[in-house]
């Protein structure tokens, strides 16, 4: 079992990494002194495959357990979601002394988060990650919330678990698809980071998508580690360009396109597609050289994903970014190179235009 | 224009306590750098007596003011009503470096700051109090929140504001009835604060009812200095006994009565009856001392407030506190004398009937 440690004064944190170590579930909780009452949500997807042995592990050593099942899907991020959930918390009178915990993908880990740093003004909260993109990413770093109708998170808190399990062995059953989005979010880092990562992903692409145990337990460390550093830096993502502020990269375009195909692309899909334009943006704008823009391209190539977004409207998407958060034009995280990005709000329309003919038409 | 500072680290921030201070609005808005974005919730009948001049004067100094206008009551602190200001947040597009300020009572400073901490994650908020209870009490120390259906207060967070101005010639225009809210809180501080604020509040009670400008003035600079204290120790009321936990004071029987009434009794109202039936509990209990007891009973009579309550069933009361917070048996902070109080979940609840008689037949 590798550990990684969020440093965040009194808010510090481990990230449990490793085969099998869900296993250990109880001894967790009992080390982190959660009290015996746990709410654990989940989706149907999960429950259906994970729900009965986490619920036997907890009660074995006496935790009661409390589930809550949300259906499947994107569109579950959402505050009428988040109401329901709130809803059955106060009608089983958790108490301030209990805990929440989220054992699924990064729409649970996100609603759950929410509701765990409202209920009674905030109680703890635990992340057991089950997707290859929460894994990596999502769960770690304490941002939580949920859509409000058509607008992504523009409602939720930073409030960080008490620990984190991300069990590899719980990635077996993942859908081809959930493989692909945790790809998306993987290719964050390694631009991100520089070189080494980036080769290393490189060169490791195919057997993550195969789920080879070692790799992705190794992929999983590397990026959380990235993250880490990231977040102890920047909890609440203050910086202007630094700090957090990288890990939006691919994310102005995919948000628009996660939220124009009406969520039919998945968030990792749709960031996958950002990162591909974004770098196609930042090419264009001489930003990024032609050489280091050819490496991410055949990263991207070299991952089978041909999505159809034929449907979504250009018009749409500009008008989504001119529109951009509140008022204020979309903020762009665009790669200067491989490990390092710029950010600006200066994208001229008709360069987004041109790029985003390429890829629909 | 007086000034205490809540000592937080960098969540730290400045009560200002003044008369006519509120004409200086968008001073204090410019000095704590507010953005010129201003969304300004507030409910019809302040909004009546007030809306107008709050805008202009912000206006005149070239803030951005969105009105957000509420109906009036303790009914308002929803889960529904903080849908629905949401919605409108959304709709406008806020953006994350705008503010939200309160300009109303302690409902409108609860749901107001719930909607700060949660919109895109926590933006700017204001605390501008127009009643008795809001500038001594609960504009003061973050604690925001709302009701979820019948449960109080179980949705919630500790978001400080950037600062609070409290200008006592806005009580000018309060109902008797909200100086009497106004005064049980008040009262709360002469007993945990001890003998020189009991006696000065004694002193005084006449005159605060009356208005006195200067009377009132340097009562909410003792209150508010009391309360700084606690809160600066105890930010999110994790102390067991000491911190923020004494200003619970006849809030488990207030509590009750406040809900039972279906909020026909105010909540400062239901916290002055919360007192004198907790005060009496002590004394039975051998806690408070026969001498003590009169004191505080001396200064409540003083107060004219005679609510009929005579609806509200022993046997609701009784459930009610038995049934406590998410299954855990109700708190009780008990007055031990003037200056000190003890922390109690093992009140007999023959007791409790039995003081609960001499009030409700």
């Amino acid at each position: 079992m590798k550990q990684i440690i969020i440093d965040l004064d009194n808010r510090s944190y481990p990230i449990y990494i490793g085969k099998g170590i869900a296993g250990k579930i109880s001894e967790l909780f009992r080390q982190h002194r959660i009290n015996k009452q746990i709410a654990l949500i989940t989706d149907r997807n999960v429950s259906d495959i994970y729900l009965k042995t986490f619920v036997s592990r907890l009660e074995k050593e006496s935790f009661e357990v409390f589930p809550i099942i949300i259906p499947a899907g994107e569109k579950q991020k959402s505050w009428i979601r988040l109401s329901a959930v709130v809803n059955e918390l106060v009608k089983m009178e958790l108490p301030r002394n209990a805990a929440i915990a989220a054992l699924g993908g990064g729409v649970v880990g996100d609603l759950a988060g929410f509701a765990s740093a409202m209920y009674r003004r905030g109680i703890n909260f635990i992340q057991i990650p089950t997707t290859l993109l929460s894994q990596l990413d999502s769960s770690i770093g304490g941002k939580v919330g949920v859509n409000f109708l058509d607008t992504k998170n523009v409602v939720g808190a930073f409030h960080q678990p008490k620990f984190v399990v991300s069990d590899v062995l719980l990635l077996k059953t993942l859908h081809k698809r959930e493989i692909v989005c945790g790809i998306g979010e993987m290719l964050k880092y390694g631009i991100l980071s520089g070189n080494e990562m980036f080769n290393f992903l490189s060169e490791n692409v195919y057997r993550i998508s195969q789920l080879d145990e070692e790799v992705i337990e190794e992929t999983i460390f590397r990026c959380a580690t990235i993250k880490a550093k990231m977040v102890s830096e920047d909890e609440k993502e203050l910086s202007k360009e630094g700090g957090r502020v990288p890990l939006n990269i691919g994310h102005a375009v995919g948000h628009a396109l996660e939220a124009l195909s009406n969520y039919r692309l998945h968030h990792g899909e749709a960031v996958l597609l950002g990162l591909k334009i974004e770098s196609e943006i930042a090419r264009e704008l001489k930003i990024l050289p032609e050489k280091e823009f050819k490496r991410i391209i055949e990263f991207l190539n070299g991952i089978k994903f041909k999505p159809d977004i034929s449907y979504i409207q250009i018009s749409n998407i500009l008008r989504y970014l001119a529109e951009g958060k509140g008022g204020q034009k979309t903020r762009f995280v665009l790669p200067k190179r491989i490990g390092q990005t710029v950010v600006t709000q200066n994208v001229p329309t008709k360069i987004i235009e041109m790029v985003l003919r390429k890829y629909l038409i």
